[in-house]
């Protein structure tokens, strides 16, 4: 089974995933977690080039492509290999990402992204996605407060709301993939709501 | 004006453009010659994801989509601020590698290709091409005598043979772009049919 979490910065994903992680692991669940872009060696150097504060001139189809490399070498490299082992993964953002941020976000052509992702995932697509949802400036004020600052935090409010009105669309369009959960909770809140979806879905799956 | 040269390690691409960009500047012409991937700083960096002998567990998807990504780049960051300032660029491979290689020699769909490099090239095209011919082994074996050894050339004869025959194919579909030079010739006498080319496409241009 695979899984995926998506939202803003500052929605808390990382922070919850590795609790989930940690609980799972903990009943017994053999599960693999991991994070885009990013997940292997190959891809931390990828994200390097795209977390780089001296990387201003990026262009954003140079992004996109350096997200959907990193992509393609975490599906064959990690993804893939764990979902034949039985196991399940668990990952921080995933292709959603790219229809969110590169498509809604940057307005390029959502038909051409989807096929560029199909090409980077192999047309592996998640079994459940949860969206973190956040509202824009509640997810930049923590992301500020409480992560190091970086180049993605440049872009302006309203690229953000843009995002978020995406993962709403990609949600309302996939309702059986989807589940959301309203991020603004407290933390323990968010993590009980999140770990009961996937111990749903992990039933529902045997 | 656009001008690329195509053609395999070995094939002695480098040497040749820094012999053609001299003489074209000392006869006055204003020239940018730039090479891939790299070509730009954010381009070096993913360059030294590509080459580095480390990465050994580099998947070809991810692989493609690193040279569209420096591509992508190096098209809106130099070739097209160039080509808006009336200067003629001379380019060490571009899009035609990427078939010949990701499409010929890997066998992925040539269609697919073609559009994640129209993407990332914003369907900028260069005006000549001039292909470096060489055959296989004259060309590897060149490779490891003047360069130093990278990754890229652990790939067998038969993958480079094909991409030689996708070279000519792509060649014969668009005869208008493209020129054949025979590399296995002396290096002065290369350099002379190459500069008699891009004069040639030079005074017609005009």
């Amino acid at each position: 089974m695979f899984i995926t979490l998506e939202g803003p910065e500052g929605s808390g994903k990382s922070t919850q995933l590795r609790q989930l992680t940690k609980r799972l692991l903990a009943l017994g669940y053999p599960v693999v977690s991991t994070r885009e872009p990013g997940g292997t060696p190959i891809g931390d150097q990828i994200r390097q080039v795209l977390m780089s504060l001296e990387n201003k001139e990026l262009h954003p189809r140079t992004e996109i492509l350096l997200f959907l490399a990193a992509r393609a070498q975490l599906v064959e490299q990690v993804i893939k290999p764990a979902l034949r082992d039985g196991k399940i993964v668990l990952c921080d953002r995933y292709g959603d990402s790219t229809i969110a941020y590169q498509g809604y976000g940057h307005g390029l052509d959502l038909d051409q992204l989807r096929q560029m992702l199909n090409f980077a995932t192999d047309h592996l697509k998640p079994d459940l996605t949860i969206l973190m949802d956040l509202d824009v400036k509640t997810g930049l004020r923590r992301k500020k407060v409480e992560d190091e600052w970086n180049r993605l935090d440049a872009y302006e409010v309203a690229f953000h709301e843009r995002v978020r009105e995406g993962y709403h669309e990609l949600a309302r369009a996939e309702p059986e993939r989807w589940r959301i959960v309203d991020a603004a909770q407290g933390i323990d809140t968010v993590q009980e709501e999140l770990f009961q979806l996937i111990l749903n879905a992990l039933e529902n799956n045997k």
